[in-house]
């Protein structure tokens, strides 16, 4: 015997009362605040504010470093505004570097889609993680220690990057170093590098001071 | 010997100065984030913000399943805004039923105040636990997972429940199922349900597809 | 068409190993830790870790405050470890005091089961707000701040009491300022009370020094 | 000029006393807790600590749903406890489906590594959000929410899954209704399913009562 | 070798379009929510965001109870808004006293920059810790308990106060009964002090009722 | 009129029963685990467990860097345990210099005590943030940036440093890249630096590889 009209109406309009935040895509028009961007509202969101396609697509490693990271972080892909999560694409040609660099927001976890990548980490007490994987391996690096990429192998990796934060931030050392106005003498004493050193990496990376 | 009034305003100021986030009171007028609505100003804010008194009017439990379930979640006490607890009251006429459910954020408590409820919850695991409770019986039902209560005596039922959210959601089994435009052929295919059953379903919740 | 029996064994190996932490009752032999208690072995929980039966039992009110609490905190109901709530309940006499306390951790909800309750809470601002409740009647008290109840009716008054956190605490004003052994001349310098009001408050609750 | 050895030891010696949580590997042979496993201690923690290799390896989807499911949660890859993140690999074959589920305890966001995949979940206000995937393409899945993903294409689906949680959990619909002792009343009771239909998934799901 | 000139558009143009939260300069003229203010956006950001100079100056000490305390909570100092801590500065005249008071949303530790203080602290298990702290001392004080200090040397005292919140709240506890209108009989029914003290120290405080 | 003995035990038994989680003191003889160590039971907690006196002896500055950190986090306070915050004191003698490092797990703030000290930090996006301090000002260093301070005047410094957590950790940057046995030609490949420079270093520092 079927269920009566009346059922869905005393069901649905419990249900759009209690209607709450399964999600929170990011408005990002307005001003985000420590916990994220304030919501888009639920009636404006489609299928397409959780999907995101730019993952998809290789990022332009021809530079120096032989590597580029392609972000889907709250900025990119605002569905994940509040979950509490992020990818990131990584492709790197034959000899490509992902510089040593932190997360300051989130920990990490790569899966290697393809290729043979040489990564580790260094911990507080200063031990040093690190290890060659290959195609199918998954590798961990604790937020805010400096880790790095390396392309050990002989043809180009991809890797899909996962964080535990949607804005797990990024500080690449070589341009907090020598790629910003902190006066090459403050670089040196904090860092003991030689002067030389820091003059010819901030002639390379566009520092100043 | 009594203080003098110079110490009442050194630790006003002090105080003023200070004064800060006791509470949150919803301003549903403005979007909500990832952590809730921002506060209304707390020199608007009353007891009244405090107080709400819908929780003792019972629900209309005549409809096909016998149930009523009236939530104070913030969007309906805004002074539970960013509070981590929220309440709801369920009222189940004789024979009367609150649907299979999974409350997608947040954990359950509930109480006894009248009658006989059976109640369960299925795990991860998929273990089952459900048991009869009589007035007085307090019972957990963990975030996300499927539960039910059903009025198993013979005199209606009231239930006080309790939430580890302000915004815990509702997600009920039939009306996600059968109630919305997810085509018959994806929930056949992904529930294994006979597509005469889904399509009777459908029928009786006003499903399309 | 069946399933064949094959779908079974796929799906439910992956099932056990993905086993996870739907819950966490508390195992109380072993020390707790900041998040709570280490959990009871799950293949060890039954239906009877959630559920609670001791709520459903009046207090014994027959006392000067006339009032009496029975909580359903994680050391008394070990189900609610690590889930982010808690009940109590509170019995009150005609003429009955729930005196001047604070939970350090956590807000609390009350709902008015029966009875007419008078009840208030203080800000940091040092703002007051208090109201006379109803059956029925909901209300909020704030983390840590000092708040009270007070049976302002002519029958008994029974309370729900719902807390945000599994172990919200309690402090009694009255306890802490009179009943253990601080030493009266720091009561008095720390309170402005008079010497006299200390000392007749110490000796009526037991308080040393 | 170089630095004295002197250097060495003044630091270094800060740095083993302040040495602290950067991970806590799952020391899984001790009770888990509400925030997850005990720690291996520092000292025996290697590398192979942080990297997992199952994922390199494609689950055998030869069953009726043809598909699997292989998890690197904290109870499979101890190195992610208390993280906040996990990953899974999911393979489809030709016309393979992931049932209709959830995922209590964290938010999900899958990237197709190949194949062209049909996914979906329905929200607490009932809408369905749901999209045909290609290689390449993100799409989110928030906590508690049912969800599905089928093979739509006509080669085999590789779907690398990423979690907000280390322990996200997984109830599979059928499972949860079919595959345990909750009796065939209650589960028709509570789903409005036929009585005819709930019988024959017991039947194939290996259910009983 | 130097890296050229591609090498800094490639990594740039990834940092600024991943620019994440940092930190978040509370925007004070917004409404803040349960998590804090919104930023304040980065371009306007400026090292003085980060820089407070209000503890280097000695609070006023010339009132009754020779005390005074200096907050650089989120309100005084935007920069700590979403960082989980704050600091005060408290001074004490010889013979000064900070009375009985609690912070409802933060633990606290202070460090005796200079002098001789006796603090001490009250547990919800009714346990009294009280100690006499000389320069270099660090004590610690629990989220919402009731604590004092006072001066008890013979020369100024000057404490440096840390917070676990950037806003952790003030409750003066004389302030809470006497500074306001929460009426006298509800004062004495829910501390059992004597009416005539209740209006003593209401008379000294400002309060009415 | 006094109140009888009765009221002492009906709420101290409920005090006892209730007794809960003010704080959590560490047994560190026991593994941690994410949110921290087990507690010591609250029946051998003293007031010694609160109070910590070694940030009252300065730390030895007779070394090259002529700066010694000295901290009270959860390894050296274990009441500190589950707070959410820790301290340190920092001494500088003239020309010192705390290098470049990060906090991998928290937010800090300073509080110069004495002394003139120039300190700095870069974000995620490449600013910089640096200012010369004097006593009394207080300035942020966000989790897991880059910063330093250096003693920029003419008489030794001093400053208390505060943590948002109870084990921030401490990744200093030379000890990182020369100080351990990661390979000199990864940390070149890296971070850029000649070979020169990074084995000079690494002799320096004792590292190897």
């Amino acid at each position: 015997m079927f269920l009566p009209i009346l059922f869905i109406f005393s069901l649905l309009s419990f249900s759009s009362r209690a209607l709450v935040q399964d999600f929170c895509v990011a408005d990002l028009s307005l001003p985000d605040g420590p916990a994220g961007y304030p919501c888009k509202k639920p009636a404006k969101v489609t299928v397409n504010d959780f999907v995101y396609s730019a993952l998809g697509v290789a990022g332009n490693t021809n530079n120096l470093i032989k590597a580029a990271v392609t972000p889907a972080f709250t900025a990119q892909f605002p569905g994940l505004n509040g979950l509490g999560l992020s990818l990131a694409r990584l492709d790197l040609a034959v000899g490509g570097v992902v510089p040593m660099h932190t997360h300051p927001g989130g920990n990490e976890v790569i899966f290697v889609v393809q290729g043979t990548i040489t990564a580790g980490f260094i911990s507080s007490a200063n031990a040093v993680y690190f290890k060659t994987l290959n195609k199918g391996d998954t590798m961990i690096f604790p937020q805010g220690l400096l880790h790095f990429q390396v392309n050990s192998g002989k043809t180009p990796g991809l890797v899909l990057v996962s964080f535990s934060s949607p804005s797990p931030g990024l500080q690449i050392l070589d341009y907090a170093l020598f790629a910003n106005n902190l006066p090459s003498d403050l670089v040196e004493k904090t860092t003991f590098l030689d002067d030389a050193q820091v003059k010819k990496l901030k002639g390379v990376l566009g520092g100043t001071g």
